[in-house]
């Protein structure tokens, strides 16, 4: 791993903010019209989709398996392992226990977060149900 | 882009080895014992399960929207726009035409790939049909 490339700092900071559901600080690593998956949420919208899986998933906990910088994006898998209370991703998961991935990437811009592409691994989670 | 990075040469002639269908020439990039998402393929089964991607998908090309190597690691976005013949990830596609990315990890050892872990993104896919 290359430690030298400052944006795996940022990135553990991030997920030590958003774990901590230290919203007041997510602008330290999130631009103001963030873009995620193609969708101008902008901060605001952004930290709402926050509050929202936190509020849908209350043990939801981001666990980076594995991470990549190199130049201006971070690549990382992150492990999930929590109980969704009621739909996620168009599944009735109902306060079972699921387990699952996302592999996402993260185009920085003046050394914050400008575009994120996520995929999470709703295949995983239907051959748990 | 860490063009410095030999992964980088050796990910472009991958997908250049399996757009072409070269499949002879494989073990140039694929370690015999290859593991894909937790399942043990080895180099024939990995080759079996393209061969079956291709049979499914005629149309089927990778081509690299994002590319970020460091260490012993490669993460890609992959994007596709193909027709799959029938069923792909369980959804009945029947040839119609969809658009989707996968997002990917690679962990090398000795100089190729040992370990994969793949998220292709079927929420987009549903969202097509």
């Amino acid at each position: 791993m290359d430690d030298k490339n400052p944006a795996y700092r940022l990135y553990a900071a991030y997920l030590d903010c958003i774990n901590s559901r230290r919203f007041d600080r997510i602008s330290d690593f999130i631009q103001d019209d963030i873009v995620r998956n193609g969708e101008k949420l902008g901060l605001v919208g952004y930290v709402a989709m926050l509050e929202r899986d936190y509020r849908d998933i209350p043990d939801l906990s981001f666990t980076p398996e594995i991470v990549v910088a190199a130049g201006g994006t971070i690549a990382a898998r992150l492990l999930f392992d929590c109980t969704p209370r009621g739909e996620f991703m168009g599944l009735a998961i109902d306060g079972r226990r699921v387990v699952f991935a996302e592999n996402v990437f993260y185009r920085l811009r003046d050394g914050k977060i400008g575009t994120i592409f996520s995929i999470i691994d709703k295949a995983a989670i239907e051959a748990q149900l």
